[in-house]
């Protein structure tokens, strides 16, 4: 618990070093925050920005202790980070935001679910699966197609396979490696909407208007946002990101996936403790942007204004992608965003390109 | 000269560690560049958001080695950079971007309203100062009031002196240390406004919408952007940055002040040869702002879209004004820019506002 307003020349940790902890780290400095940056690979998109860097694993623990050290406030732009971590961190005084607690959910694809529900937010239908029975009565029960996928660590379409025939039962097993897995009934959706939302110490909620995506390969590809959706589909999704965000008691910016059924009915996908790729957007649609959102938000300062200035395409730029860089830079009424690192491999995420529409 | 644009994850050298460094190197990672800084200040605003930072004096040549190894274009955020480690630097085969030709220039106003005038660019009457004597002459053929600077050195209102009386002569030439100095006319302006313009390696050039600027006590208060002048105005003081760019064979983003005159008669006042604090309102103005198409300029990319998205008021926070940040972070449609300097100082620029009008 953050008692006051971080002062102006407080120092934010971060917990995780890629794109995402680059453009929070940006966020930070325009408010004159610095940053202290902690992950595992040298020379990362964060820390390249960043007033002092740490390299190290998520289980060093001097390293860990010299990073608190340095921190008035600590947060987090990967949600796998280890839940250990975060409480060994509070243990040793400091605060953390987000927490452990919404951690330990969101990292936990049946946790997440049963959560939601909780929350009275409707969910796909879904089962656990520890071993090949379970999936073998999960599949009877929810039919086919239907999605199975690891409880933990899977992202962008990683550690899950469809299941078209319950006679594929055995080798959709064996592809997520006989894991704690989750087994989701198909959904027919008619749009992938997200929300991004914060939440700050005292409790007050402020949401982005609604971003509808689309995926290709199980990894986001594109957003529209503000998305043409109707009055009552925004004010249900805001709902949902409230219920969501109190919930946890949850302390800055998250993202909900959601499902849009026909008959506008919504059903939770997936909860990203942390900005999200689907927020983008907000770079040049927002006065302040997702990235300052979560700033704000842990550091105790007001809540910024989520009001969208224009519409928006945001379009990742995946592998190869952005060796395109000399035309879309040439663009004009777009923004260009390039993380960095340091070789373009096939799907890694590069950059991506705000286009303003309206 | 730069053959080819600077590949993705090439490093920009930045002489100059204030707060325009910082917003060029928060500009240069949001394409993908590295920055490495080189100034007088541990900690300083831009060592704070760079991939790298030399602590050390402009004249330690060692230092400036080690600087230019790691850089694959050097640029600056100060204009009185000594022209000599331009030439160093030059003399090391680093490309330096504006060039030590075009700083030569404009470190010294009498060279600088004597390039404007071979430019075809009016400037307000003015006489070469370097006695006592040459003072006196001067004030009998430009009269009084008239406004004693030095030559070099002096910014926001430093080291200059109205005079109102020819009486006053020797104090005032003693006011501003008896150095080498410059007497102008007193401009009887009824604006006074700025164009902020970028050149690239090919000759390209494009100019922000202008600002209108409101002085107080000699440093810069508010910007109002696009200003409204008419379409006339605009034309003549963008044809004014396009003359000075192309005489001064510049590279990178420079800015031009203007006194509109009665009839809308525009003369020079000062050139800038950096980004400008009159251009920050091209951060929430333009998709594209000044210190994003500096850095394009520099590293041979496309030049970025100028065009206005919105009129801007930007208010510059000064001293302790940066105290009442609570209260601006709290303003809904307005984004606060804050510049990481320790103390709030009298006068010491410590933040600006841009806040959208419409």
């Amino acid at each position: 618990m953050l008692n006051a307003p971080l002062p102006l020349g407080a120092t934010i940790g971060m917990l995780g070093d890629g794109q995402l902890g680059r453009m929070l780290s940006l966020a930070a400095s325009r408010l004159g925050f610095k940053t202290a940056v902690f992950g595992p690979e040298d020379g990362a998109p964060a820390a390249q920005v960043s007033a002092s860097a740490i390299v190290a694993s998520y289980d060093d623990e001097d390293a860990l202790r010299r990073f608190a050290a340095s921190c008035d406030v600590i947060t987090l732009e990967f949600e796998n980070i280890p839940a250990a971590t975060l409480e060994f961190l509070t243990g040793l005084g400091k605060v953390v935001a987000p927490g452990a607690h919404a951690l330990r959910i969101t990292q936990d694809r049946v946790l997440e679910k049963t959560f939601a529900r909780e929350q009275g937010v409707a969910t796909v239908d879904f089962r656990a699966v520890d071993t090949l029975d379970d999936l073998k009565a999960a599949l009877a029960a929810l039919g086919t197609p239907s999605l199975l996928k690891t409880r933990r660590d899977g992202y962008d379409g990683k550690g899950q396979v469809w299941i078209r025939d319950a006679s594929e039962a055995e080798a959709a097993f064996n592809a997520v490696g006989g894991k704690p897995s989750i087994l989701e009934a198909k959904a027919s959706f008619t749009r992938e909407i997200s929300v991004v939302a914060a939440r700050g110490w005292n409790g007050e909620m402020r949401a982005f208007p609604i971003g509808e995506n689309h995926h290709v390969n199980g990894i986001l590809s594109t957003t529209l946002a503000p998305a043409p959706v109707s009055d009552d589909v925004t004010k249900a999704a805001h709902d949902i990101a409230r219920r969501v965000l109190q919930g946890l008691d949850y302390i800055g910016v998250l993202a909900v996936e959601l499902f849009v059924l026909d008959g506008d009915v919504l059903v939770l996908n997936e909860i990203a403790p942390r900005v999200h790729n689907s927020g983008h957007w907000t770079q040049e649609g927002c006065v302040c942007d997702q990235f300052e959102q979560h700033i704000r938000a842990v550091t105790g300062w007001p809540l910024g204004d989520p009001s969208a200035r224009c519409t928006v395409e945001m379009t990742n730029l995946l592998g190869d992608d952005i060796l395109d860089w000399p035309r879309l830079a040439a663009e004009p009424q777009a923004q260009l965003h390039v993380y960095g690192k340091a070789e373009p491999r096939p799907g890694r995420k590069m950059g991506h390109i705000n286009r303003i529409k309206s």
